[in-house]
């Protein structure tokens, strides 16, 4: 069967009036969740598949709007009929997380009690508190357990998190270019991100909404720099190079090698549309994510209540969360006797490969969802 | 012997009253070099060593100040009676760089044209420019030929760039944690810490000193993100961790866990002393230093021009300036015949480590140092 998109996609939004409690304690009276779905769920309710966002992603996966063609799902390569994710087979479910600015209940949204902008006053958003945000969408849905719940970097986290809070709910968690947790060096990348953000004096606390005003310079920063480390010292070397823009030196502080143009140019573009507030909560989520605190560190314990078979899959030029990272995970999967499958792939593109159209990494993907379909009445 | 310090050290500035052209075109009339020399210079003033500096080095490499015993030069560990750069056969000499915010003229000082701050007149530097002031200083010294130009990082780069200047009045180049050119990331790492001053909306295109402000919050993000580049992922693993400095999750944008706290105020102590604009000409410096570019990318052509003796020495957990980038450099200088000793060093301190005192690596500063003496009558 050739492989083709899911078509139009259309988004939905679902309120949800009981109030939430957050790991930090704040409370959200209700809030909102923009998803999307593709394909169909079966009769038993079987084949629901649930794809969590990273850093910047939303509830656009795969297809595209009727009256915008040219917005593509940002998971498209992977999910659609006949693709790894075959929707022919599965019913998939895409959603913006809480916090998040496409639409979700986030900081820009308006807090009903105030009538303002929540701005600084959002409950800053963990892994697990997504879990909970999520699992009530699940609800609506109909959905008691998913077939899967998968998703790349940060979405892969949440992915792990499903197997943690909601052990019975999820039956394979396809974690992808994940970390159990997040290193010194992670933390501190972000850090620099957050404090360009904080220091930009269009901040205002948070609460720059109401003054017409967004820190554009903070944002872009923190973009650029996001983006050198999703990237691997390969991929730009072979992309950029030490290639100058003009063909000479200018002896100034424009533009001059092409990968500055490169990085300006997405930090431009991320900035003139991403959400302050939400990328601060993004990176705190990212940060504060280490199912293995509460057990003293002791991994193996943390995942003693998960009863998910498991795909986790790296990359080999990802830096940022290397192999060696998901390794550690597997380990402590392996050691409470769970079902894992481990694939390392060799892909120059750093730790954006889980994003991009690979053969191999497709393939596996393809394998084992598969199988998964196997256990589904479609 | 005991190693020792070389007591105390004091500062001299040398005016230069010839206009000195840049590789950019731009012409200075004059300026003025700050520098500090340690040991004795002998008679037949064969046993001189300059010592370069990198990004946030200056002129005070060794010793202390009668007024100040705490300002303990940045290379005092290396440099001294019995260190590896043994100041009872050497005559050391350290010096600000021009563009430098340490004394040498840079765009902090007063432009005697305008009779205001350079600011943003002053030129782009390249390591070209470097070496050629650092040759009338040598000249003043009566200082024919080098014993040795020796640097790390930046200062690695301007001692190969002595080799190719002036091939003549240099016996043995130590490049140590040096590259023969940026790649297309440092590159990038580089442009982000220089975007985070230029948008610093405090920076005023370089002309701040007049307005009485400086762009700190810039500068400290610059500072932040470089000290990441410094460090290797296990150092920050093994120092920091993911020990909160609290004890437990705050949920918030303060300080929380131990490596924030060590980068915002690596970040705060920098950006309270160091200027702005020495810092752009700092990273364009190493974005242009690329001796290959004029020979089409050529490295072993560039160095055929080379007469000097090479000790390289990388270190293992380097991620900067990684060790197989001084191996590239190596070769180039084999393919040309020259004599080269090349060390890899390994050390968890990343780039950093060239500052560090490591016994492995000192004890091979020292065996080559040692030879280098036998050489000089003292």
């Amino acid at each position: 069967m050739m492989s083709a998109s899911v078509g139009i996609a259309s988004a939905q939004r679902a309120h949800f009036g009981t109030p939430l409690t957050f790991r930090s304690g704040a409370i959200l009276p209700g809030y909102d969740l923009m998803y999307e779905t593709y394909g169909t769920l079966n009769a038993d309710k079987s084949n629901a598949i649930l794809v969590c966002h990273a850093l910047s992603g939303h509830h656009h996966v795969a297809g595209y709007y009727a009256d915008d063609p040219n917005n593509i799902g940002w998971w498209d390569t992977m999910i659609g009929p006949g693709k790894p994710v075959d929707t022919n087979k599965f019913f998939v479910v895409g959603l913006n997380n809480l916090g998040g600015c496409h639409g979700s209940t986030g900081p820009s949204s308006i807090n009903p009690e105030s009538g303002k902008p929540y701005g600084a006053s959002f409950p800053v958003v963990t892994v697990a508190d997504w879990v909970e945000s999520q699992a009530r969408l699940a609800d609506l849905l109909g959905v008691r357990q998913f077939a899967a719940v998968m998703g790349g970097s940060l979405g892969g986290m949440q992915a792990l998190q499903w197997s943690l809070s909601y052990p019975e709910r999820v039956r394979h968690v396809l974690a992808i270019a994940a970390a159990p947790h997040l290193t010194a060096e992670n933390i501190a990348f972000n850090d620099v991100a957050r404090n360009a953000i904080l220091t930009d004096p269009d901040f205002h606390g948070g609460n720059f909404y109401e003054r017409g005003v967004v820190p554009r310079r903070g944002l872009r920063l923190a973009r650029m720099l996001g983006h050198i480390t999703y990237l691997s010292d390969d991929v730009m070397a072979d992309k950029f190079g030490r290639e100058l823009r003009s063909g000479k030196l200018d002896y100034g502080y424009d533009i001059e090698f092409e990968i500055e143009s490169y990085l300006r140019h997405q930090g431009d573009k991320f900035a003139a549309y991403f959400d302050a507030n939400t990328y601060l909560l993004m990176t705190k989520a990212l940060d504060y994510f280490d199912p293995a605190r509460e057990y003293g560190g002791n991994l193996d314990k943390a995942f003693a209540v998960a009863r998910a078979n498991f795909l986790v899959l790296s990359f080999t030029t990802d830096w940022r969360f290397s192999p060696e990272r998901s390794r550690t995970l597997v380990k402590s999967l392996l050691h409470n006797r769970l079902n894992v499958s481990y694939g390392e792939i060799t892909s120059t593109h750093g730790h954006d490969s889980f994003l991009i159209q690979h053969t191999h990494y497709h393939e596996v993907m393809r394998a084992y969802l598969d199988r998964i379909a196997v256990e589904v009445a479609v």
